[in-house]
């Protein structure tokens, strides 16, 4: 195969065989293929697609790029959930512990912070000595033992992914449906589960903005899904606004403890529950999405979610003693609120300027090599629909240096947008599709 | 200025501007801009297209990444041919010097052979000591003694389309109009001209298949010409077969002396007498296009263009003893030549198949390093529409190798198509647009 030919091939409209897949992905994680021509394909798929087969071709060999776990030993169930990412979503911290507690296995594989998104990794590493960075084996130990294990993308699991991603990130071709469902469906497939809840985010804050777009993507997972023979059902939600009211990285892990004891019931809560029923009635350990939630709520009400996620702290290292005393936890410098300077209800929130500010602060990277400030972020006291009075605080802003506090500040001023009649709030939950 | 931002720009279909042009064109050239990202640039532009104002600064930018030779010194106007490529396309040879006899300077740059058609450089390569890489300098010294010069891309003409043209061609990214045409008219506008001949080919052995992609071609040529004050004529012509009889380095320019001498009166005299035409009428020597036919005709005739090219190739270090006596040139060690197996009349030809047969005989390359034989090539002996007796010679093959005749053989046989009836045969000159 030559691949000029193959690249023309795409660059007219036709569809590629498996064989033809393979050979490309095959030649490109080993080299043989340059990143030049591996980019100009890339353009290539995003204009003139994949149809269903390919996507499954595509995901099938960046799966088999790298191992497979092989989590047959366990006899119950092994479920995951993805979500594609807003400002403030910190549900997987929620999740794996309360679905874990019912028993069904959670081997979750996350990822880190992508433009103005947080990751699952950073708010995980924000706990003094916790590791996310667990070879294989150790990581199917921690499993074993309390039935969920919280991991980054380690080099052995889909390794074209990993390339493919970091050539898609400079080269303006991360917004392709096929692309996107192959990348996410090959990390998740390497996970060895038997079923996976989707949370595809749409709005201001999201990734996919427009809701057909959402459904575009949802319905390319669970084709591709289905073809792999899993079980999935994909939640399409709201990201309109940050999910929760903490944002940045030890901050949303204070809010996801909150929520775990119970203290919290908010949109959060709310979408949480909703997810982990899901996962828990594809684990079968519910007779339907609703017995799934109300078990959610129960773990939580007897302290079984909260104590599992204790567990799984320790055995990946993490001190429980600032999830048990978060006061314990150091303070950013400068602690800053922000006054409303009008009446009114909030009728708007620019979602992605509000990710945007909390990485200004310094709760997430704007080169690779950035680091981190873990207490960084930004909590809102006011979310969609609710009255504003003039001078009342609208939000907080913690972070070590007052320089970027005062841009963080401009930036979200400029994002809220007042109205003197109460909006209509958008529902959280937009559609099921399974 | 933002890399990815402005592939994202023309992969969502906006227009660039001049300057985003120039800033993405400059940083290529310098190495600041990847080949990774470049390539899928390069799929965006052929996927989506530019408008002419970007096609001319597009143009513009890659004219200025190399010097741009100033021939003011010259009184007489300057005009140049282009032709887009074909089989057995040998017109250069002959109407160079017809132009130049007529008092018309011919300051030529010229191209190797690429894919399954030969080039100018390497035909006037087959004659010993013939040098193609002269000096700007020198060329201009050249050009001033006899008005014309018969050089190659030197490497401070437009550096910027050496660069990408390579790239292009690793990256199916070649057949793209707006590319294409600042890759030609970059480098004519360079030789300080003030006219230009295209000559866009079309049919079975052109890279312009259609009649309509050549004539989009042509179109798009002539208005970005037109932008830079430069008087264009642009034929369409037919590229069904090959050009004359004789395809191979040194058949090639033994075929356009038999035509200089006024002793060849076929296909490739008619085309050659056509453009010199034009290009003498571009040049201000002739009233009108068949004024300019009328004067080529005569440059034949009176033996003139036979003597340019006699002091051209002096001037270029050929030795015109072969020339003059073209028996004395090395022979190949084989000649064979092919019988048709049936009766009938010509009826079609693959010209692809007819340049690709040549370039396995020995006359092209395959790689980048591949060596020339200039005595390798194809006689044909019978044209479109000739009626063929069985077991009579359609044509014949001078190479090297036997192996290499026995493939080529076989190659010609699955090219040639016979009829009972005598095809309709089709009009060399197409249309011509100005």
């Amino acid at each position: 195969m030559n691949t000029v030919e193959l690249i023309k091939k795409k660059r007219d409209g036709q569809s590629f065989t498996s064989g033809e897949i393979n050979f490309l992905i095959n030649h490109y994680t080993k080299g043989h293929i340059p990143d030049y021509q591996f980019s100009a394909l890339l353009m290539a798929i995003l204009l003139k697609g994949m149809n269903p087969s390919e996507t499954a071709a595509l995901t099938n060999s960046m799966l088999n790029s790298g191992k497979i776990i092989n989590l047959s030993s366990l006899k119950d169930y092994k479920v995951d959930k993805h979500s594609t990412g807003g400002v403030g979503d910190k549900t997987s911290l929620i999740i794996a512990p309360i679905v874990a507690s019912v028993g069904v296995y959670v081997p979750m594989i996350s990822g880190r912070g992508l433009g103005h998104t947080g990751g699952t990794l950073d708010k995980l590493e924000s706990i003094p000595g916790f590791r996310t960075d667990l070879s294989l084996s150790k990581s199917i130990t921690v499993l074993n033992k309390c039935g969920v294990v919280l991991i980054g993308q380690t080099k052995e699991i889909a390794p074209a992914d990993k390339l493919i991603y970091s050539l898609r990130d400079v080269t303006a071709t991360v917004e392709s449906i096929p692309l996107i469902t192959a990348s996410i469906m090959s990390k998740k497939l390497a996970e060895g589960i038997d079923g996976l809840v989707l949370d595809i985010k749409t709005g201001s804050g999201a990734f996919m903005k427009s809701h057909q777009d959402a459904t575009n993507l949802a319905n390319s997972l669970i084709q591709t899904a289905k073809s792999f023979d899993k079980e999935v059902i994909a939640f399409i939600t709201d990201m309109n606004q940050p999910l929760g009211n903490y944002i940045g990285n030890w901050l949303e892990v204070y809010e996801s403890v909150q929520v775990l004891q119970g203290k919290t019931k908010n949109d959060l809560y709310d979408i949480s529950i909703k997810l982990a029923g899901a996962m828990i009635y594809l684990g079968k350990k519910a007779k339907s999405l609703q017995d799934g939630e109300f078990i959610s709520k129960q773990k939580i009400d007897n302290g079984e979610a909260f104590k599992k996620f204790l567990e799984i702290v320790g055995l990946q290292g993490g001190n429980v003693n600032y999830i048990i005393n978060p006061n314990k936890y150091p303070k950013s410098k400068f602690v800053k609120k922000v006054i409303a300077k009008q009446d009114g209800f909030i009728s708007e929130i620019n979602t992605y300027k509000i990710g945007m500010a909390s990485l200004e602060l310094g709760a997430g990277r704007k080169t690779k090599e950035d680091k981190i400030d873990p207490k960084a972020g930004i909590i809102l006291f006011k979310k969609l629909g609710d009255f504003v009075n003039k001078d009342e605080f609208i939000c907080e802003f913690h972070s070590d240096s007052k320089a970027k506090i005062k841009l963080a500040e401009q930036m979200i001023l400029e994002s809220i947008k007042f109205s003197k009649k109460k909006p209509s709030v958008k529902k959280l939950i937009k559609k099921i599709i399974r």
